[in-house]
Order: C-alpha cells, then structure tokens, then sequence
C-alpha cells in the first residue's frame, strides 16, 4: 500500500454521522485529478482533496464518490489500472480492494457516475469546486452552466461537513502533532544552517531536505524573508547579511496530509540587536497572552483582539501609539502594524476547510466575518470547542506603502506616533507562530516544542 | 525584480521570427495562473508557461499576449497590483515596465482581452491549453465549445513555435547547462548521502535541498527507487537495504525554467556485485554508443534502435537472449526489457513542447510514430539538427508482469531464453541518462559530467 489509511472503523462512522446530518440526499464527493505543471504529463505533486481523504481516505487521483444518506450506501467510482499502467507505473490494488479497506463494498468505472447522477431519485448535494476540472465536471454531469456552478453548492452539506472536520479525534490529532513536529524540525535546521553571505532559498532548501526526509512535504509554500513585513512574500532571491531579521513561516504535511504551521523570526548569524529584541518580545508577549487564552467557549476573535491590545501597549511603551491600548484597537489602530488575522483552524488543510468558506467554518449565524481592513482577514472569529485545532500567530509588520498611505490621511493621528513610526520604516517583520489542540480543560501546544523566546532562539542559532 | 529575463533583442526576435512564419494573423498566448493544491489560496509553485517564458519572459501569473503578425505589434494583457496586493505580497513593478523589459510597448488591463478577441480582423491562432483555466477561457473568448477548443488548435502555429523553439541558442544553452550542473550535484548529493536503512524519500529530499538551495526547483517529481524496473516510479517510501540497487532520475530546473534531466544507478552502501556490474556495463556500453552517434542529420530512431541492440548483445552475452541483436530489435525482442524511448528533446519543458504534439515535435511528416509496444514510447525519433538538445537514456528494466505475459504468450521464443530470464526476474532496473547539445562537429556533453562508470560511480558512495 502506498499510503496510510485510519482503521476502516474510523470512516465509516465518519460517513455514518455525514448520512445522519443531511438526511435523504445523494452526496457526491469529488476526488482531485493530477495537475499538469508546464504540461499535461509533467505533474505537480498529487494532493488529494482533503473532504475526500476525511471520508474515504484513499489517496490517489481519478476518484469520485456518492453516498447516498438515506440508504447509507456509498459508491467509490475510479479505473483499474490497465497492463500499460502496470508497467509505468508498477502494480496497486485494485480499486474495489482499496475501496474495501476503508469500508466501502460498492466500487463502480469512473465512466458510470454521470449515468448514475442522471438516473437520480434524489437531489445531487457537492461542495465547492476548487479545481477547474471538477467544475467542469460537475457542470456537464449535472447540466448545470459552468459559471453557475458554484451558486449551487449546498449549504446544508458544507455545514455538515464543516462540524465534522472541525472537531478532531485522537488519530487526527497525533497526526497533526506529528505534521507540527516535522515543522519543528525544519525550522532548527533553518536556525542552525542560515549564515550570512546566504542567499535565503539556500535556508528553504534545508527544510525542505528535512521535510521531505521525514516522509512529509510543504503544507505550504515557504515563506523564507528577510522582508518578513510582506505578508505573503515567496521571493526567497535576498543574500542574507548578518544582523537581518530573517522570518520563515513554513510547516510541513505529513504522509496522510495533516498539516503543520510554525512561524519564528531571527537575527541571522548575530544575536538580536537591542531595538529587534524589544519589538520581538511584544510579538512573544503576545502570543504568550493569546494562547493562554484559549478555551472551549472563548471566542477567537476576542483571543484576536487581546492580542492587538498587547502588540498596542508594547508599542506604546516604545513611543510609536499612544492613548488606550484597548480603545486603540477598537479603533483599529492594530491594523497598521497587524494587518492579518491571529490564526485559523488547521488540520487535512494548513488553513483548514478554507474552500469550504470562511463563514461556515469561522464564523457562525450570528457572529459574521467582518468586512473592514484588518479585521477582514481574520479568518476564525467563533467561539472555540474542545477539539479545535488551530494556529495563533501575531505579529508586528512595517510595511512602508502603507505607513506612507496613513500618514498621507493623517489617520487616527491621535494614536499614532508618525515621527516614531518613521523610524522602524524600514524594520520589516516579526511574526511566531504555533499550534495548539483545544481541550476540555483548555489548550494544548501540539508537536515537539520550538524555541520562542530571544534567548532560547539566539541558543539555536548559528553564531559563528 | 523578480525573475530573470534575457536581453530584450532576445525577444523582439523570437517574436520578428515568429511573425514571418505565420503571417497576417492574431497570435493569442496564454500564460499561466496560480493552481490551488487543495483549496484555491493554497497553491502549488507557480510555473508560468514555457511558449509564453519563450516569447515574453514575464514570470508571473495573470497574463495572456496577442501579437498581431500583420504588423507585428505585441500586446500584454495583466492586471495592475492594488494597494491590498501590495501589502500582502510586495510591491512589484507594473506590468508595462516589465513588458518594457521584453519590448513589448503597449499594455493593457486582462478584463479587455475578450474584447479585443470579439472584434478580431483576422483569425485567431492558439496552441493547445494543459491547464483547464486557459481551456475555459478560450472557448469563453473565442466562443467554442468546451470540449472543441483542442480541435481548433493552429497547426501552422504549432509548427512555427516548434521550429523555433527546438533550435537552442547560446543563452539557452548555458541556461540549460545551469540546470544539468545543479542536477549533476543532486546525483553527486544522492551518491553520498544514500546509506542502508534509510528510506528512498530521505535520499529525495537531500537532493530536494541541493535544486532548491541552488536557487532552483525541480524540473519533475524525482524517481528515486530501488524498484528501478517501475519506470515511472514515485513511490519513495522503501527501506534501503545494503547492496539494492537504487535508481535515480532527477533533474532541476533553473532559475528562468530550463530544465536538466539526470539518472544513475548504484548500489547503496555497497560495490556492485558481479551481476550488478554486468548488466549495468551493458546498458552503459548503450549509452556510450548512442551517445556517439549524435549528429546533425542522424535519425534518432536509429541511435534507438542502436542502443537497444547494444543492450541485446550485451543480455545475450550473458544468456538471457539469442539470435542476432540487430534483427531482434527489428523483431522487436529488446521491447522486453527496454519499454521506453532513448530520449527527448529538452529546454524549457523536460519533455521540451510535449503539449505542442509529439508528431509535431519528435517526427515529420514523413517519419510519423510508431504506434506498437516500445516504439510508441520514442518521443524523438526525426533527424537530428545542430542546436537540439535532448536526453539519452538506455535501461534495462525487469518488470515480472510482463515478463510473465510474455512467457505466458511464449512470445518470440526463439530469441527469449525465459529459462535464465526468470533469474533475472526480481533483479529490478538499470538506467543511465546524460543530456546533450547536437553541434555542427556532432555532440557536446551539457553541464558539469557526472561520474558514470560503475568504479567512477563506486567511488563516490558512501560505503561505511
């Protein structure tokens, strides 16, 4: 078998409470095709849809399902394998084989289901289409217009979905530890192997060795910067010189794609210079302050705006804010220097369930995600449950453009300190970040620990 | 900036050339967009398409161009950074200074495309689209139904691009060199690092390391397995054992997208043994004769058929099979053991242009591909000309499946000694792969050479 699957127990009691929270439906569940790169047979790396994998745990492509929640019986429809295939790509088991070990006992030819979906007694509930070949195939299966398809997306499903994926058991757990321990291991490495005179990609390419020696890979594409105040900045071409703040956010997937995500943000070959030390201890302050937080029944958008408060009263004994470190970020003061969210939930996704939509899985009926700057970005507001698995990540972010912008307007000037400001235009970025498991007596730090703290950190670097 | 380009004449010129091969009509190229990995936001490295890289250069997503033969005008068509871009991913410079950079004058926003597409004067010339989005947007644009738009692909435009695109200048050259010499360190790193007891993906993810921390990535998903005789094996997930016989085919891609395309194959943490070092000499005497022979003017369905009768000289040293090689090979006995191709063209796309039509590429109008077993597998079989560059890659490969249909068929028994094939039954397989520029005097080796007898190979392991 070329990949992990949970006890077959394990997924058909997942589709077992699926059938029970949408009663009487034909569900279909797409499974992910292979991706050309620059052409068709020059694939990226296969990545299995993750609700797929949570239902049905096989993890190769040219797969689709349909569970049919009145009677309970799901179908898997994919394509043996033919003696050409044997003999590029070597043997596998057959796909009622497959299908067998994950408690499934109806396979059928890729080919039938669009038969299958036009002989339907019942309505045909999908998910979102992330993939522009099963948008394709849901439109032409279902005769539905391609630009339409994703309006008809149900809702009750996602849902149903979304409060499943959302509380993780303890197999998902330890696999995410796992995913988090990878991490861990790829940012010593990182710590240990960046030198001055480095070009960044050369410390990239050290956790990617580490992540892909341990059997994992990329949850996500490395963030390895020394403009760490660019949020989502994959440039990796800078030389590194010593006494840069080099932030690397980056964790890795484990071999069932559970994902890690840690971020920690150094001095390269140098100890932290005495303005770098203090605003990294405000970030450390708090996350330290977020995470202790964390509970079943606290909500994180309340979680996300401790931690402003604190990033805000940090800069304010720097000089840079003034006034009320709580007012300040109900005025959104924060946005300027912690432009994004606190965290997300993670789990088969780094940013989990994502596609599924932010409403559904970090918001509620009652609590909608906000629109504004800043606060938009937030992509889990909700009150918290045991179970939860989910990223607390702040930080402090200088970006010229938009001090330049504020300061143009002048805006919430009775806050903001701009000659101060003018100071660290240049500073860049500081972010940490870690993972945490909610529990019923309140959180647990997932994974093998990393160092956090400026010492702790400076213990690991390459000093030489 | 972000990427690197050659010198602006080195574009103006493609596109001057390609003018007079297809004159008096609207050349319509797409670029390529981000593709989400499992949800939309997670992507997988971006690759931007290789015609476009040939023709404009520009790196990024979001881009398309119409270059009207007529007049020989050029027009870009992206979308300019907004504020929010900006202070989630960098600034970058505007799509009109980067088209500056590549000659290109006129610029215009992505949402005007279709518009321009609509009141067309002449025909619109396409290449096939790999990626589901740009096959979406054609048949939107053009007004052609889904599953017609790879019907209505340019032929003429086709043969255009490829004439141009099979002839490697200088520039190219040495940026395919780069991409080889970063290879060869990857196999130099694999030979080293490879100890028993690891797994395969531990040997895979050091020379992940060494493509990624040379500023590069990988040019395909790396095979690296002691199953050698699955030819497109991606499995990596084995145990090495002292003396297995691991295979490793791995190429990096450089940092303008050229790619190299390497295999070796050593024992791990061990000398060949005696039968080892047999087999291997012969499929190295293959590569050397084949290797030989290229030149402009030569066929490489014959330095093919070459090679694969040097391998069944060799096997009937050793017993396995009879008769004379030469004809075997008509006969098609090597089929057995030798089920792919020698080689490929290679630039831009490892496979160079494999989306633009083999027939196209690799043959002519006169020699067309073969379609039976093995042969239909040579993806380059016309006549060679100076500038080509491309693969050489002779193996043997031991594949029980079908050696057992083969032997159960009785098939060509006569040339077959199945008797002392079935020692040979589990041995696995044995491939050797170097790159080359075909040159006015013949051939030159491209990159740094990389270690290829069995002692050359032996000296370079880790045999503690």
């Amino acid at each position: 078998m070329h990949f992990g699957l949970f006890p077959e127990s394990t997924y058909t009691a997942r589709r077992r409470q699926l059938c029970s929270l949408v009663p009487d439906a034909l569900i279909l569940l797409m499974g992910n095709e292979e991706t050309g790169m620059n052409y068709r047979d020059n694939v990226y790396p296969f990545r299995q849809d993750s609700t797929f994998l949570y239902y049905f745990g096989i993890d190769i492509p040219g797969l689709a399902a349909l569970i049919d929640t009145g009677s309970g019986e799901a179908i898997i429809f994919g394509t043996e394998l033919s003696m050409d295939d044997i003999v590029w790509t070597g043997p596998l088991p057959a796909i009622r084989e497959m299908a067998a070990m994950v408690g499934v006992n109806k396979t059928e030819d890729f080919s039938r289901l669009a038969g299958y979906l036009r002989e339907k007694q019942k309505s045909v509930l999908f998910l979102p289409p992330y993939r522009d070949i099963n948008r394709i195939r849901l439109a032409e299966w279902l005769g539905i217009p391609l630009h339409e398809v994703q309006s008809r997306v149900s809702a009750p499903l996602i849902k149903a979905v979304v409060s499943q994926r959302a509380v993780k058991d303890v197999l998902e757990t330890a696999a995410i530890e796992e995913a988090v321990s990878i991490s861990t291991d790829m940012h010593l490495a990182a710590m240990r192997h960046a030198r001055p005179g480095m070009k960044e990609f050369e410390v990239a390419g050290k956790m990617m060795e580490v992540a892909y020696g341990a059997g994992g890979r990329l949850s996500y594409n490395i963030i390895c910067s020394k403009d760490g105040q660019i949020l989502h900045n994959h440039y990796q071409g800078n030389t590194l010189q010593k006494g840069d703040l080099l932030l690397i956010d980056a964790g890795a997937e484990q071999s069932m794609h559970y994902a890690g995500d840690l971020t920690r943000t150094f001095p390269v070959g140098a100890r932290f210079s005495e303005l770098q030390r203090s605003l990294y201890n405000i970030v450390l302050r708090s996350i330290e302050t977020a995470s202790a937080m964390l509970a079943p029944g606290v909500r994180y958008i309340d979680v996300h705006a401790k931690a402003a408060e604190v990033l805000l009263a940090g800069l304010k004994e720097m000089g840079v804010v003034n006034g009320d470190p709580a007012e300040a970020v109900r005025e959104n003061v924060h946005t300027l220097f912690f432009q994004c969210g606190l965290g997300h939930m993670m789990g088969l996704d780094v940013h989990d369930m994502e596609d599924l939509g932010e409403p559904f899985v970090g918001y509620t009926e009652t609590l909608k995600k906000r629109t504004d700057f800043g606060w938009k970005s937030l992509r889990l507001g909700r009150a918290l449950e045991e179970g939860f698995v989910l990223t607390v990540e702040p930080g402090l972010y200088f970006i010229p453009e938009l001090i330049d912008r504020w300061k143009a307007e002048n805006k919430l000037a009775s806050f903001v300190n701009y000659n101060e400001l003018e100071k660290l235009r240049h500073f860049g970025g500081i972010r940490i970040e870690n993972n945490f498991l909610v529990t019923d007596a309140g959180f647990r730090l997932l994974g093998k620990p990393l160092v956090m703290t400026a010492a702790g950190v400076e213990a690991q670097l390459s000093l030489g």
